[in-house]
């Protein structure tokens, strides 16, 4: 069944490295099976000219499903009526910053969004939080959005879990496609832990070798964001705009049977985890509501590793807690 | 009917800004159709870290449909056995170059790659040159491969085509899917001609208003990609990507009913051009076959454009007489 009524999806940061390789995927109908779609695009005042750039592109694509789209600065305007919000724009870390001041920084801009979202945004949007730090950005915009559910706000660790995917795949010599059941688990930062101790590899239960997964993928999926931009000169963009792309998906569409996905979310408490702070865990998702995968048994090394990401994640609630309204 | 045979793609300038935004969507199976795909990547030696980084991206994306990639800076390998090969890659124009340093530079790179189809390619490979100037490079790389045969060859006005799409259907008050039978005649160049004349529009002839179309539209497609160089601060990317996946798609999958595409083609003396020059047309597409779309009449400022056009190309061919074997 196809679904004509335009979804309106919102992006901010548009003219950026992700927002160019993301937007063009978007209205060509990868993100929603052919929906049509509105798009906004924001961007800072600063970028207002090369948006207009990438707005004329999207024209010079002639894209039968693109119905309107608007390039804007104000993010009032951005967001009015929108079903989607995708929020890749934040402050890159500059020379000698603390991440406590990214925190800060962030996190003002993420406050006057999750605002401005609660006012002029459909009642029912869904919300991505891409810019790092991405998990407290996601609840401080989530925090000041009271009219909104907390289950209506994210923030992507699809990324980390992608990545996890390949790497599980090379070694066990088979498809990407063939591995289900991965987890990301806390934080999108150095303490997340891509878990494959529940995968099913090839349609069995997988049996992971444990040194190397210590030794080796635990650390490689958690440092591949550096050793990209070491070789490519230039952070993660494709990649990233394509975890956007899945995650907004399967969060519209539903996962797939027998799968599930990582997703940062807003805490229920599950598995111990305390609430009111956005961790990465496996989500089930159907008519566009996610639930946390229940009853996993977790052995001593995740229950440690899943510590660890929460502890950070706690102590960046505690730097920005004047944020939280 | 899904052909599930691993279709092989070559792509020169694989990580520079055109190949970025157009690797991820191949992959993703945007282009023909959810076929899986091979890819190979080819770089010059300076860009292969580069290239290594785009490579890693690849794989952080999971595709499904992505079977294989290879990523080499020796032509040869990156030829053997494609399907399909997108020449994207080629020098710049720089400072104080004249156009025919330009046209000598580049039609050496498009002579030893047409050397290198010849060799190690599918017998029935469908080569697509977007480097500049294209279609001189196309007819180059074509003359010096005389095991295959010249309709093998072909190179990119679908950019140009889409462009004046969007601006008719601005114009006419429609959407761009209402705008059929648009033609790109010629030369990829300032004096490509851009004729609306045999437009249908939300289904009936269009009345096209002569003015408008002789001052403004005209001009504004040859000249679209200077203004987009000048608000972007960048060159057409991310819709130039598009135009190729366009081309390929409908190279490989057709013509929609009712409807033909541009697309650069070693003449066939249709409509009185000169043969031995790479030309656009208007064609349609069956089985992987195009053909010139025959008896449309032209007035006498369609025949003085082209004839432009036409001249240009003769004088690109006498530049680099040597090259053609």
């Amino acid at each position: 069944m196809t679904n004509t009524k335009p979804i309106k999806v919102a992006i901010t940061g548009a003219a950026g490295s992700i927002g160019y390789s993301l937007i063009f995927r978007i209205a060509s109908g990868a993100m929603l099976g052919n929906r049509p779609v509105v798009l906004h695009l924001i961007e800072a005042e600063i970028a207002a000219k090369q948006l207009k750039g990438v707005m004329m592109e999207l024209d010079d694509c002639a894209f039968p499903l693109l119905t309107d789209c608007i390039g804007v600065t104000d993010i009032k305007k951005g967001f009015e009526g929108v079903d989607l919000a995708i929020l890749v724009g934040a402050k890159p870390r500059g020379p000698g910053m603390e991440r406590k001041d990214l925190l800060k920084d962030n996190g003002e801009i993420f406050k006057i969004q999750g605002q401005a979202l609660n006012e002029v945004a459909s009642k029912s949007v869904k919300v991505l939080v891409v810019g790092n730090p991405a998990n407290t950005n996601a609840l401080i915009a989530s925090a000041n959005a009271p009219d909104l559910s907390p289950k209506q706000f994210s923030c992507m660790t699809r990324l980390d879990h992608n990545r996890a995917l390949t790497m599980l795949a090379k070694k066990y010599g088979t498809t990407s496609a063939q591995i289900k059941k991965m987890i990301i688990w806390g934080n999108h930062s150095l303490t997340q832990f891509p878990d494959p101790l529940h995968c099913e590899i090839d349609n069995a239960p997988a049996k992971i070798d444990e040194s190397w997964m210590k030794n080796e993928f635990v650390p490689a999926v958690q440092q591949r964001g550096g050793k990209v931009i070491e070789a490519r000169g230039a952070s993660s963009a494709g990649s990233a705009a394509n975890a956007i792309i899945d995650h907004m998906h399967d969060w519209v569409l539903g996962t797939a049977d027998k799968d599930w996905v990582s997703m940062g979310v807003v805490s229920d408490g599950s598995y111990g985890i305390k609430s009111n702070i956005v961790f990465s865990f496996p989500v089930t998702i159907n008519n566009g509501e996610w639930t946390v995968v229940p009853n996993l048994s977790l052995n001593e090394f995740e229950r440690e590793m899943i510590a660890l990401s929460e502890k950070e994640l706690c102590e960046e609630r505690e730097a920005i807690a004047d944020l939280l309204g």
